[in-house]
């Protein structure tokens, strides 16, 4: 039998259980607790979700029907030992931790990974944030499954396996495409040019890709293969060699991926 | 005295020469000819300016007020040397040609640089492309100036070093942005996955550097030090040495940008 999910329990203030705990709220489940080691940003969420704050482990109720554990990768296991005996599910948001992780320490678990990028004071619309959810048995997989419709109309099941390519595709997509930005910065910031200028371009370069492939939105130097301009540009970048092995990195990558269409 | 610009020579039918002859056509300059190798763009965009198009270069007419070369580097130059001798103004609109490349051909020269990356099916909002403008004398900048600002409300100034930095920050944050997409894409076709998976985070990657600087935007196993996780995802890639390479010198790039903050 499927347990439904009316009370809930948020282990971590940071800003996936921030955005999560906000939404569960709004779509009105009942948060009842939000445990955490950082007191602001824990009483913070708590009050954002009309909960109790606690800061001891132990004073974490036992009658939750979910614990959602959004903590950092390596703390996943110790938490779930010490919250556990428990009668609810546990799940964590993670992107690359294997969901047995929760193997032997409770019976109900589960996943519920956000394929999206959480700024604490950015608003996300919801709607838009892909759920990928995974658990150890079918009525717990039924519940977390009902559960995140309640969340968004973007439901996914996926395995770990499948969920960690999702976490690395989202690395290139969003924590590199990001440095990128911060390299274009870097570029700009000498020559007194605001990083603003570029603003246009990147989000035409991020619309590009919903109406073509990223393999046929490519341009640039590296795609014309104009050796003349790459070199130009490594002698430019020249002072900075780090900056000299990206540029260079990529744009044979970029090479490698025009002769392979 | 400064000429101003009414008749146009569109050099060249690529997707940069399409949308500004479209954009200058629209804004009521007058393009009198389109000149191109290429007769199926060519005649098009003569089509959609309303002018004449010519596949030879001795049929170009010589009494316009400005010749734009639109084409690729290493042909300005030679397709500038052809052209001569004529009365008006020789621009090109490469990011990485010195302006000098004009010298000594024609006595009015100049560039113009919009920082965007246009696609040929894909509309563009004109009033968010800049446009960098740099000549040879003074009565040259002040007729350029006056035409950009007629195309655009973004018109900077900007010389040969200066706008060599622009382009190279637009490679990394358009064309090396890019390629980060076609890796995700990558990693999510053997899954199964659609890219469309990934849009939400791709569009609130790039829209959350207009309110934060790339430094501040930046999360990420390597922003966070997560050595257990990356080290899984090199494992991971371990079957594509080039994306190990790639994973592992730019979170290396990251741990070092987050250092420096």
């Amino acid at each position: 039998m499927n347990r439904e999910i009316r009370n809930i329990i948020i282990i971590g203030s940071g800003n996936v259980a921030w955005h999560l705990g906000k939404r569960i709220t709004k779509k009105g489940f009942n948060v009842i607790q939000v445990f955490g080691r950082n007191e602001i940003t824990g009483r913070h969420l708590a009050r954002e979700t009309g909960s109790e704050f606690v800061s001891e482990i132990s004073l974490v109720r036992k009658d939750a029907d979910i614990y959602i554990l959004s903590v950092s990768d390596d703390a996943i296991e110790g938490l779930a030992d010490r919250l556990a005996p428990a009668e609810g599910i546990f799940i964590h948001t993670a992107g690359s931790v294997e969901m047995d992780v929760f193997k032997g320490i409770i019976d109900n678990y589960g996943v519920l990974y956000p394929l999206q990028t959480f700024t604490r004071h950015r608003q996300i619309d919801f709607e838009q944030v892909p759920l990928f959810v995974e658990a150890g048995n079918t009525d717990t997989l039924r519940s977390l499954k009902e559960f995140a419709s309640a969340l968004t109309p973007l439901v996914y099941e996926a395995a770990s396996a499948t969920r960690l390519k999702l976490h690395l595709a989202a690395i290139f997509a969003c924590n590199f495409t990001n440095h990128m930005y911060y390299i274009a910065d870097m570029l700009l910031k000498p020559e007194g040019l605001p990083f603003e200028i570029l603003l246009p371009l990147i989000m035409e370069t991020a619309g590009k890709v919903s109406v073509m492939s990223p393999a046929e939105a490519q341009t640039g130097p590296a795609a014309r293969d104009s050796l003349q301009v790459m070199d130009l540009h490594l002698k430019i970048l020249g002072s900075t060699p780090s900056l000299v092995e990206i540029y260079d990195l990529l744009s044979k990558s970029i090479r490698a991926a025009c002769e392979t269409v």
